[in-house]
């Protein structure tokens, strides 16, 4: 332990961990989902600090993963697209955009202060060769570009595949297995021992690490191991769910065993909020917020957030710090001693001192769906510029993003204007956002006043990126992905056919 | 400390003291609101159990109080009405009823075994004189027998009286002032004094004791003293709530600091779910669940509960019993020693097993209004046999019990019944109430069967109360309560003239 890069001592580089899933902010024991049973999500808040009133950058996980490793909206970094107003759009397997190049990820700025890094699960910032996340700074990777959809015939569409760094190493559905009917999947079973190995290995070596372990168990179609099928109370989801919380418990025990925690800084957070489509049966909990995953409510987009880092982190905190996914960004980097690139408007702010010292940083939230900015939550207020859950036509067919909510005027079927008048609600006295705050109110008044400066502001400076997210071609689908000759798993790509990729949402 | 009764020893009997008031299950930060401010309830949970199962008998105050004093449902000790079907209802002071003679209050018991019972706050149990605490096993008595509405022009209607002992000291608005424009009132700093120096006593004279601390300050209208007027995120609301904390944080030091706390099981929990008709201002939160205060609905009736008993209960501990507010008084004579009646149906259970020794008791859950058994629990299958928000002509005014929430064919505006073919939930997987289970499934199939046989059971041994909520008379308001000639407060009744009170929820 001489060097200053151990994990063992002081003044070496803290090497930060982020979880990262689809959860919903009521999905934890510790913010009172009534069966209670993520002990070691709980135990890593007591120990820890609890973040209320955190935010993922995007409704939908990839523009959000992609923030979280930008540090930039989406919006900034191409994660969104122009091909409708007010979009969702991520990158499906037939996707043709994906991180540009040109954006800076975390895993590259912190590999020039020595660190390794992994990522384990879904990657989701393009699957293409040029967006592979080992061109992108990341020095391992298990797991899949894509979300574990399917069975596909791999005619129509190829099964996903699942790679172990540069190559493929198989394909969901048939070298890993996912049994739809039961939900039998040992595949968190396999990230969580990627995640044990690695840490030994990094520690073994005395090499500060990043480990990115953005698992998707929670993300339809929702599996278990099966030694936790049929353990909780709430179905299928609530077993995907208690095996991420034993995983999430064992890798904190295991940072405690090798002794480094003290040097190990862990985040657990969301990429959007719990999918209610997908409820009972695979949806999880939002609490006590409105609507879930796709919308700009709180329900899509306020996440559980824990930070982590024992010896420096007073056990029980709690903070009301405005924080979102791309603070990870800037957090991880001032963990590593580095600035954040000051080429580029960053959005994501450091919150070392909000976690060490209990400040409290002024910073707005803004909640965009696609090329629109939706909402801005500035203190206690947020101001809804633009509402919409989703289309009657989509509604129609049964997609329901807000089941068994219904606020008038507000969690609306066609995408509703308030730019010059925008709805207002207080989200302390008003946490579901039932009650827009009476226009002619000063309280309004004040308020909304201080908000538009904010978007004044914002919008002045915003650059939009070149959105990743317009273009679609069955040909780009994981047909033949490195590897794959050497498993006798490629396939034939169809012709090129570049469209405009269709985002009801 | 030479008796079996003194507060410092073993074998001594335990003081059980009971913090009731009206509070959603969202409404603590260890249920998961988003504020997070109630810090010392917070930690009394983390020192003591927390219930995640647990009930009250009655979506409204009344009948809930009714039950928790007499271990029994509203049904069969009165606290019904048949003017109507399905009816909530409660005593305001028109009411001709109250509690009966006949029924047998916990104080009453435990005072056999020497204990001395205090209440503090609210009785609503009738304000008649033959049904004063004070005749019904209390000793003691701080607070009024209705809720704190008005203020009153004493002509129409007097102004609520508080009592000291058996006498009123005062009225509301006139010498307990409550300012409803700033929802200042020093009240709840009266009730935490009360019971600060009735535990200092009890302690100094080594006896044995029941406190009921049944304050109001977070039912509408809502308030807060000075000191914690605008200190909540939550708005008057939450201001309530801090100064309700804060009040509870202090007792249990109190315990505490006098040596007592290992011999007094304490326990808080609340008589109904959030009033959401008075959100966003004056209303709380109950979480995920649906509706609230007059609903059978999870939101109407699920509360939030802890027990705390340092030295017994293992810190942090948590309990999926289904549990009611009529356990408290099969639990308190429990650990006074005592058995419940045998001449009587009893319908709380002693919760010492499932607090001492992690016992889980299976038992159903009754959800009744009024005269009609709407909704049953079993394990986590609930079944609705009536749905009914409330009537649409009262919806139509505003009244609004489920704001922001509507299942079709769940949150009915007409009563509907479906005794024949009950709606089933499973609030495992589905706390909220939204996704009725499939008729056709075996899992229906089973749980109805199943919960049909606790109602046929139930239903054959009922034997339905006399019912005293049928009967309004604006003659038997608190004109002249005892005590208000030496305070020149007595008043003129006007002549009697009973009718039906009307009872529209």
């Amino acid at each position: 332990c001489g060097t200053q890069k151990c994990g063992c001592g002081k003044g070496f580089l803290t090497s930060p961990g982020v979880f990262l899933l689809q959860m919903g902010w009521g999905d934890l024991g510790a913010f009172g989902e009534p069966s209670k049973e993520t002990p070691n999500l709980d135990q890593m808040a007591a120990e820890g600090m609890l973040f209320l009133d955190f935010y993922t950058a995007n409704p939908l996980c990839s523009p959000s993963r992609a923030a979280l490793l930008t540090g930039r909206l989406p919006v900034r970094n191409g994660f969104y697209t122009t091909n409708g107003h007010a979009r969702n759009a991520y990158t499906p397997q037939d996707i043709v955009g994906g991180i540009p190049d040109s954006e800076l990820l975390l895993p590259e700025l912190l590999k020039k202060a020595g660190y390794t890094n992994k990522i384990i699960g879904k990657w989701h910032l393009g699957h293409r060769p040029q967006f592979h996340p080992l061109r992108h700074g990341f020095d391992e990777w298990f797991g899949s570009p894509n979300c574990h959809f399917g069975p596909y015939d791999n005619r129509e569409r190829p099964n996903i595949p699942v790679y172990r760094d540069w190559d493929m190493v198989g394909r969901y559905y048939e070298d890993f297995k996912i049994d739809l009917k039961t939900g039998e999947a040992n595949l968190t079973q396999l990230y969580l021992q990627e995640a044990l190995d690695f840490i030994s290995k990094q520690q073994a070596s005395q090499q500060p690490f990043f480990l990115y372990w953005a698992i998707d168990a929670t993300h339809a179609p929702v599996y278990a191991s099966k030694q936790f099928l049929g353990t909780s109370q709430r179905g299928l989801y609530g077993d995907a769910v208690r095996e991420i919380d034993d995983s999430i418990g064992k890798i904190l025990k295991h940072l405690q065993q090798l002794g480094i925690s003290e040097n190990t800084f862990v985040f657990f957070t969301s990429d959007n909020g719990a999918a209610l489509i997908s409820a009972p049966k695979q949806g999880g909990s939002n609490g006590p917020f409105l609507c879930g995953k796709q919308t700009t409510f709180e329900g899509g987009m306020r996440e559980p957030a824990i930070a982590w880092w024992p010896g420096h982190i007073p056990a029980g905190g709690v903070s009301h710090q405005l924080g979102s996914v791309m603070d990870l960004f800037s957090t991880s980097l001032s963990l590593a001693g580095l600035q954040p690139p000051s080429d580029r408007q960053i959005d994501g702010i450091d919150l070392l001192p909000v976690i060490l010292q209990g400040k409290l940083i002024d910073r707005p939230i803004f909640y965009y769906r696609g090329n629109e900015l939706m909402a801005v939550r500035a203190g206690l207020y947020k101001a809804h510029y633009w509402t919409w859950s989703n289309s009657w036509e989509e509604h129609d067919k049964g997609i329901d993003f807000c089941p068994g909510q219904s606020v008038a005027g507000v969690t609306t079927h066609t995408q509703e204007e308030h730019t010059y008048l925008p709805l207002l609600f207080h989200l302390g006295r008003d946490p579901g956002e039932k009650y827009p705050l009476s226009f002619a109110s000063e309280e309004y008044q004040r308020a909304v006043e201080h908000i538009s400066e904010l978007v004044q502001q914002h919008k002045a400076t915003l650059v939009p990126g070149q959105p990743q997210l317009n273009v679609c071609d069955q040909a780009v689908m994981n047909w033949s992905p490195p590897g794959c000759e050497k498993l006798g798993k490629c396939l034939k790509a169809p012709e090129s056919n570049p469209k405009k990729c269709s985002w009801p949402h």
